[in-house]
């Protein structure tokens, strides 16, 4: 039963091929830098492995998806050899709002809910969403499953979810606390009982890659998070600010005179460890350590 | 010895008269909604008490003030002769920036740099600036001293006070968690230790008003705080948000178009306790609570 799951970034699309029952991928790879100067990598392992990396003119996700597809059902090399091998296809949607609390088969309710999110993480949902729809134009045997970075997080209870702000922005607008990494979340919690022999009742998970966050998971259920309403808040990132007085937003305006979009792009992308160092690559960070 | 202590609010002004060694105050009262309809209660205490409550006529804390210096010199139930017989005038300063860690002389240095924190601080460091250039002109034989709300704070370890957002930032403009309520803090953790006999190594402060903050307290010294580079941040309060995700901020902007003026606004005065429940009031809340 052949697997098939895309990881869509901002800029870039990562994706792994599995044939099940076997938990190792037949094949694996990323286009990065989708819209700029796109390269792709391309593993495949098993009896003939081999792999390829180079340029593509990929302008957008599914020309990158046509790339990856053209790859996969290569006649000398390929891994299938049509689309409708594939069985299913598993997306990672970063918001699933407080619509999915689980992964959920993809319908075009569940497509809409998704399009209507696209305003609360603006740079990942619109390019899943994109995925989704090529997916289904391509894959036409598979069953498409969305899993959702917010859905291990819908336990979390009001008092932990809710900002104190007027009601009226819950009520219209379901500004909340969500959580990210919810996959990751779940994943550590389910090894963690596993190394133990039995769940621990009280656990905290910790997820560092460029973004970072932790849980509070109680019982296996996320009780709370460092992330709330997008992935900025929390813990400091590799150049995301995570924490910071909501005044030295007003502040930035009042005396940089800085738009909404400077003071975003200054927190998401130009913060962080980032901001600090120069640099979001701890390697590069410990290296400027050592250099004193 | 008597010592004037003026604690000046956005729009309000309290006041206490001490006769020193005694630490009970001979005279104290507070001029509330200045600017508005301002209200007077004034009350003496020894050996002829009486209290005062009427409307006055202020509409700055100029004019409140003079109302005050009225009541306390008055021929018939004043309790001084002139604003002469103060030997110290004490100020509550909300904002003290970097430059003060402790109770300081008011020259004319310290005042450029309290009036240089008016964009930190625009709801009290220039009423507070006004009502120390006033006492200057009224008790002129007395010593001004300021008391700042951030002072306790200074001892917080870089590591808590930066954000993580570029360096600029705070050499420019001195970005960072100031933190305030530090004068309860300091009471907080002085009484802690007379009651326990010692001070305990650790301790955490909770301050619970209108405006409410926690300090972590090491040995004496604040190493942490909830509030940040302004009093908005940290624990949910009577009418402030305390720490929100600041994505919200920008969906605020992004979705229903508010400005930054709108946004502050929102946050500082219509969110926390009264944004949830309408009051921030906590007998009406409790009212609501059993109202079901």
């Amino acid at each position: 039963m052949k697997i098939f799951v895309i990881n869509a970034g901002s800029s870039s699309l990562k994706y792994q091929l599995f044939d099940m029952p076997s938990p190792d991928p037949v094949c694996s790879g990323q286009v990065e830098k989708i819209g700029s100067a796109a390269e792709i990598r391309h593993s495949v392992t098993g009896e003939k492995p081999y792999e390829i990396k180079r340029a593509t003119p990929a302008k957008n996700h599914g020309e990158a998806m046509q790339e990856i597809i053209q790859l996969l059902t290569d006649k000398t090399f390929g891994v299938i050899s049509s689309p409708d091998d594939i069985f299913v296809v598993g997306h990672r949607v970063v918001h699933g709002g407080e619509a999915f609390s689980e992964a959920t088969l993809v319908t075009e309710a569940a497509k809409d809910k998704i399009r209507q999110l696209f305003s609360s993480a603006p740079l990942h949902n619109p390019v899943n969403y994109e995925c989704l729809v090529l997916a289904e134009k391509t894959f036409l045997k598979a069953k498409q499953i969305a899993v959702f970075d917010t859905a291990f997080h819908q336990t979390i209870p009001a008092a932990a979810y809710r900002y104190a702000i007027p009601s009226k922005y819950y009520d219209e607008q379901q500004i909340r606390v969500y959580g990210f990494h919810g996959t990751s979340h779940k994943y550590v919690t389910g090894k963690l009982a596993k190394y133990s022999g039995k769940l621990p009742s009280s656990v905290i998970s910790i997820h560092l890659g460029n973004g970072c966050s932790m849980a509070a998971v109680k019982d296996g259920r996320s009780v709370d998070t460092t992330m709330g309403f997008g992935p900025l808040a929390g813990l400091m990132m590799g150049t995301r600010s995570g924490d910071i007085d909501p005044s030295v937003l007003l502040h930035f305006a009042e005396h940089y005179k800085m738009s909404f979009e400077e003071i975003s792009t200054l927190l998401n992308k130009q913060s962080g460890m980032s901001g600090f160092t120069g640099t979001n690559d701890m390697r590069d960070v410990r290296k400027l350590i050592n250099a004193g």
